[in-house]
């Protein structure tokens, strides 16, 4: 006779681990979240967490090669705030309110330590940006992932009143301002082929979780016009994405590039081999 | 110098795939969404997809390690089936209407071919279900997957006028109704240790996509106080989660088992190792 259990997949560990998570979710909660009915889809209501004639807007994201990284240097909790950050800076763009969350966790073999400290930081990216963490779905594939594998995906959904969706009415002459990174967010990381060459300590900073500029943003919306989340394709293919045919951004890079990004470019995580600026604002 | 290229991401490339998916993801399209606005993230419109007072009803799934299978024999399309399907059966227990899509595709390498297979087999769940695919994230990550493996993650969104919710109002004496699958759907594949043993015609029969509910279900809506989506856990697991405490579910499995679930109980996919009715029920 054959059970589950032989192949590597144990529903009860399963089951235990979402009991596990639920006090950790709860810690998420935020006005509009219903719960306590079943439980095969997570419920939202738009009505009572202040919105009177939203429109939705949803992102998804994972957080690429940084994953490996975190994987390799023990960093679980900090990916997942990553995680979060990522989709929810995405939605911002829009003037829209991140609500809540869904994560998609799967990996070869569920270790409940690693495991919970994933979605602690899924937890902490879900406090910061003020989204409920509602749902997800915990997969355990010995066929697809190794033990100390695992992949994560994220999902966001935010919501917006009708007449302050961004972008709009950006003009000739408006003034473009920007905000600090923490460092690399999630992108680029695939460019470290051997990790293993990099001083720990660089490896920390280039691990840095992705910065949230929800509560930044939110509380300055009514005054900006739109909003562009620099992420895969840099400053170069992600400002051009709300900018009005016929206009173009001007931008004259004057600032001081930070200690970290001087070091990345003058080869920190390519074996020396110097990242020309173009390719810098593209990554 | 070094480029992001060299490092094996290749963002001209992922940009071009974005554009080739577009009039796919078109094909999809429904009231409610809104579109050509910067796309950050995916606005959507529940007034104009018609609810008046809405619930959001919200779910995430992966395809498990039927992906696996699915790469090894070529079956690109039909897991984008699978993804859409599993997320939206799982919404529609709530009474909700899925409205719209999200998918996290995740590869070694953009191979533009089989990626095109996915997000049509993607659009195809969609147009099935009722769903536009209004966004996702396409991730390409050499140093997490090889050339020929993906990953795939998915997260729908539907909602329900609050008065239609369900579960709701389930007494003893309710009668339980079974509808059938299509065979596996997306749970149990775990279990093939050693595909290579299975015959191919009845590879093609577990590799069979997971069956909507969404039309059959939505039509007599009105009718149901409650629906349980069988997935991992089985009908053991799965069916209590809409049952009010104090009572239980009786169920007299009287009714034939299908000629491909005969084989699988006999050991067809274990070696010739039977497996238990009980765990047949769980898995």
């Amino acid at each position: 006779m054959t059970f589950y259990k032989d192949a590597g997949v144990d529903i009860d560990a399963a089951n235990n681990f979402v009991e596990q998570i639920k006090p950790i979710a709860k810690t998420t909660s935020r006005p509009g979240v219903v719960s306590g009915i079943g439980g095969f889809g997570s419920i939202f209501d738009l009505k009572a967490a202040g919105f009177k004639d939203p429109l939705l807007v949803s992102g998804t994201d994972g957080v690429g090669s940084k994953l490996k990284l975190a994987q390799q240097y023990g960093f679980h909790g900090q990916v997942g705030i990553d995680l979060v950050c990522m989709s929810a800076n995405d939605i911002l763009c829009h003037g829209a309110r991140p609500l809540y969350f869904l994560d998609y966790y799967a990996t070869g073999k569920l270790d409940a330590e690693h495991a919970t400290q994933i979605i602690q930081g899924i937890a902490t990216g879900c406090i910061r940006t003020g989204c409920a963490l509602v749902g997800g779905e915990t997969a355990e594939l010995p066929t697809m992932y190794s033990y100390d594998e695992w992949e994560l995906a994220g999902f966001c959904v935010g919501a917006v009143e009708r007449k302050k969706l961004l972008p709009k009415d950006i003009v000739a002459g408006d003034i473009i301002l920007g905000l600090s990174s923490s460092g690399m967010h999630a992108n680029g990381f695939s460019i470290i082929q051997t990790p293993d060459a990099i001083p720990e300590e660089q490896m920390k900073k280039l691990l840095q979780p992705t910065t949230d500029y929800v509560r930044s943003c939110l509380s300055v919306m009514d005054d900006l016009k739109g909003l562009a989340h620099i992420t895969g394709g840099g400053i170069v293919d992600n400002i051009p994405r709300i900018i009005p045919d016929g206009l173009m951004a001007s931008i004259n890079i004057s600032w001081p590039l930070s200690e970290l990004y001087s070091w990345i470019m003058n080869g920190g995580i390519t074996h020396g081999q110097i990242i020309p600026q173009d390719e810098m604002l593209r990554i």
